[in-house]
């Protein structure tokens, strides 16, 4: 590829709507641009890396014995009724009907599609375990798209669908496939990607792993023992907490708080710590309408997938109303309406005494509430896990919370699909039964931007060699100076020639831009041909990355050398 | 792969639903299923094939310096709406609002998005010409989708947009894609396949051609010259009519014609070949409902797309209304309401004389109309062409009428949708112009279809090697045999390695279940391994296409001596 040819401006500037490295140096660079909020073309270095990529999945996917396919985009309506989500997903999930009136959607996952695919070829136990794949465009109306290829509505993904016959044969396949998707990662350039226990979210499902980029910029917040190597998202993640000092009983006793409605005037008003307060949290549950109360530590915040996972429903933010019969902002543990609304606590609150709550009444707290005179069936776990508890397996260290991205994610989704779409094989035995499903999700464009962020300079992204829009890129400094441009095109050719894909500078342009976008377009190894180089014999051979520079003199077999020296920095 | 583990069950019984010999095997091989009217999954064997064809397509369009590029599925209505298409194209076009309520569609072609891309990226004449190419998923809401992945609603297509600076320039970069066309389709097993002149339809432009497979159970119809090469599709061919004998003038003389209301009716009634008669056809103009009469010799056909092109205005079927001023059933050139209602009359009517024409009353026709007296201001061509015709170009021999699949079509657009999109470049001279388009396009799984049209016996399709599923099917008969599975595998393990990809037969089922599974999946290159083979020392390779069968006796090298001889027959 000639760069005078190559479509996609670079900028000059930083594009101003950049939030991450990635984000910038796609738009900077070339690779991407905007079509519609969070849809986006890819360009051509973009689609070579896309491509490898997807390459590199696929060869994973294959020698774990998955079978590629290709499902629709757009899928009927009814299938996703079938398993109850064409309902149940919200407005991520984009919802049409077709000319003729019929109601169709297009694919956020496939999850029904494969089933749809599996209960018709499938119906012997002789057939199992198999696994089918896809790397095929979906849509998600995210409302926040953001981040350039991190967070958008459109998107290429690699999704794999496995069935078992049985929960120890998914449990040994989980295990392969989590490996293979290690070896992804190490392959793209990213091998520091940690696997961590997740949440089933709208997969449904009981056992989960996300992928994670560690990443200061990453939008997902993950909880790591330094000790043990515990690790998980912070959506299902739990701590140990200390508990408060025993300070002992003291008697219940209200205390007049006019217009003190918050934890921190509370804390100015008695000069008590926040743990020493009990924090009331109101939802309103999607399911009913219906508030829904969670009463946990005053130094603690609520996990909402916890929460969630607990109130069985999606739960939304609650503007409090008379009706609701809750004196909002004076809600507290004793003299609470347990008859009436539904309610939660936290195990932070297990065994404390002398604690202030509300009193349930305006302008009125309650000191010294010891919870172990409450009507408390039980405590569950609703707490965020901060970096004050300890890791839960070892107990041992403080908890470490970290920024990351997700670049993928995979499920064991036992029967849900499969039962609620009725999907059954013919066992050993003749009987009728229900396979099980894992599903295992890799989005391509977000880990084109994880391998970004984990890997560049101020100048442009740093592509590892195995997935580089190009390995060898040529500056030819004043191409049209004739022994420059004869050497650079001889190179060109027969690097070419030699098995490598080569992008060649051929503008009459100074160094200085050749470099800025030669560093833009990140390719590995970049070769110099310039006329004060051949003045003194030779040819300039580095790695973008700078880890290696050699000068090489000229001669016959200089584009051997070249070669031989970039395999063997790279194969 | 092991045929125990490929998803897709091979049916026994010829699909009901099948109306094309590819569809039926599609269905019964296990290569495609459809989730909705019109829209399928590709399973492993149809997965497999449209990769190779894509990778064939990939290479031939980057041989011409295609870029590729990757547009996105879902696009906004605003880009359409610049380019007038939002209006101007039907419901095929599916357009929905997002949860934002902005109007979005699913793209069915890219020239809005190539322009849109190329506008911001390609402003210096330094850049052209160029070409930008993706294969991508689209849709389009086909009102009667058929064939299986003959006519679908959700395919994969390549696509690509060159721009140019001038007409020179397109029509010389026209001509190397027209010729890189003619490579894919050798590459993929069709060179039987021919360019044709064809309409330019909703796509716009004036030089257009599509690539068309002569089959019998092709729904489009193709003029052939058999004398000088003549070819065009049959919506924008001509030919050269004979006139009807010169038998004078005859005076003009109603005649009473009772309900007699249609040619056939006529040419009982006055024993005169259709050819003597004057044929009306009255259509309601899409763009504002009023009639167009169409006036024709009595023995042809209206060729609606040249009509539609006289009216600029999509055509639809009429219900004829009193208001309309026409006496339905008795329309014609004498009397008729030349200043009320649009009319055009075909050139097989220039100079006739002595005709049977309606006389615009109920019930009364006219013999001997003479078309020289009557104020007709322009003949038009509007019949369509059929076997009685010679061919326009060397006027020599009588036009063929054959069948055939569209596998591809090119476009010179021009400046249709770069003017209407405002995009721009400055050139040489420093002033700002507008470049000029050809866009070019392949549906993947129609073509992979039409593969099987060519290329099929009565059990099944006959893959070429280049994009066979696998090269090579091993039948373990009786693989249960000790020494059968022995061979079988040290085969499927040496062939592999050999750089084949290969089938394996490994099923406990009969011979014949074995050949029927085999003949369905088309591979190439057979080898048969059976305990009455080996007790006679040998094996037996075939292929698909039964032109060669060898037995090679065993031997440390039989696995060498295999791929050998395989290499000999397709390499």
């Amino acid at each position: 590829m000639r760069i005078s040819h190559l479509l996609g401006d670079h900028y000059k500037e930083w594009p101003s709507e950049a939030t991450l490295k990635s984000h910038g140096f796609l738009l900077k660079g070339g690779y991407i641009r905007q079509v519609a909020g969070g849809i986006y073309t890819l360009l051509p270095p973009a689609k070579r890396i896309a491509d490898k990529i997807e390459q590199i999945i696929r060869e994973e996917m294959d020698a774990i014995g998955g079978q590629e396919v290709l499902f629709p985009v757009v899928l009927p309506g009814e299938l996703w009724e079938e398993s109850g989500r064409y309902e149940s997903v919200g407005s991520e999930l984009l919802r049409f009907t077709d000319r003729t009136g019929h109601r169709m959607l297009l694919g956020m996952t496939h999850e029904e599609a494969a089933v749809h695919l599996a209960r018709t070829e499938a119906r012997s136990y002789l057939k199992y375990p198999f696994m089918i794949y896809q790397i095929q465009t979906k849509f998600r109306d995210e409302a926040r798209s953001r981040g350039g290829l991190i967070r958008v509505r459109e998107f290429t993904m690699k999704d794999a669908y496995s069935f078992h016959t049985d929960q120890e044969d998914l449990d040994r396949y989980y295990h392969i496939c989590l490996q293979a998707y290690r070896r992804i990662f190490d392959r793209v350039g990213l091998p520091e990607v940690i696997d961590v226990k997740s949440d089933t979210g709208m997969m449904g499902g009981s056992v989960a792993h996300e992928f994670m980029l560690l990443c200061d910029d990453g939008e997902d917040t993950i909880c790591l023992c330094p000790e043990c190597g515990y690790r998980a998202n912070m959506e299902v993640a739990t701590g140990i907490l200390a508990s408060n000092p025993d300070v002992g009983t003291q008697p219940a006793e209200e205390a007049p708080t006019p217009g003190i409605e918050d934890m921190e005037g509370l804390q100015k008003f008695f000069d008590l710590p926040l743990s020493r307060m009990i924090k009331s949290v109101v939802f309103t549950r999607e399911d009913n309408g219906k508030p829904v109360v969670f009463f946990l530590r005053g130094d603690l915040e609520v996990n909402e997938a916890k929460a969630r996972r607990l109130a069985g429903t999606e739960l939304l933010p609650r503007v409090g109303s008379e009706e609701d019969g809750l004196a909002y902002g004076y809600i507290g543990p004793v003299g609470f309406p347990y008859d009436k609304v539904e309610v939660y606590f936290d195990r932070s609150l297990e065994g404390e005494r002398n604690m202030l709550a509300g009193a349930n009444r305006q302008d009125v707290h309650i000191k010294g509430v010891d919870m172990t005179t409450l009507p408390v069936k039980e405590y569950a776990d609703v707490a965020k896990v901060n970096e004050d508890m300890l890791c839960p397996v070892c107990g041992k260290a403080h908890i470490d919370l970290k920024n990351g991205i997700e670049v993928g994610n995979i499920f064991q989704l036992g029967a849900k699909y499969t039962a609620a779409m009725k999907m059954t094989y013919v066992d050993k035995d003749g009987k009728s039964k229900t396979p099980i499903m894992g599903c295992y999700g890799i989005g391509v464009g977000r880990l084109l931007a994880s391998v970004i962020e984990a890997s560049h300079d101020d100048y442009g992204p740093i592509w590892p060699y195995a997935i580089a829009p190009w390995q060898v890129h040529i500056c030819a400094i004043r191409y049209s100076d004739e022994a420059v441009r004869r050497m650079a095109e001889e190179l060109y050719d027969k690097l070419q020639k030699a098995g490598f894909s080569v992008m060649l500078d051929d503008r009459d342009v100074s160094a200085g831009i050749q470099f800025a976008d030669a560093d833009l377009l990140g390719v590995p190894a970049r070769v110099i041909v310039s006329p004060k180089n051949l003045k003194e014999n030779e040819i300039e051979v580095k790695t973008r990355d700078k880890s290696h520079a050699e000068r090489l003199p000229l001669g016959d077999d200089v584009a051997e050398r070249v070669a031989k020296l970039i395999r063997g920095w790279y194969l």
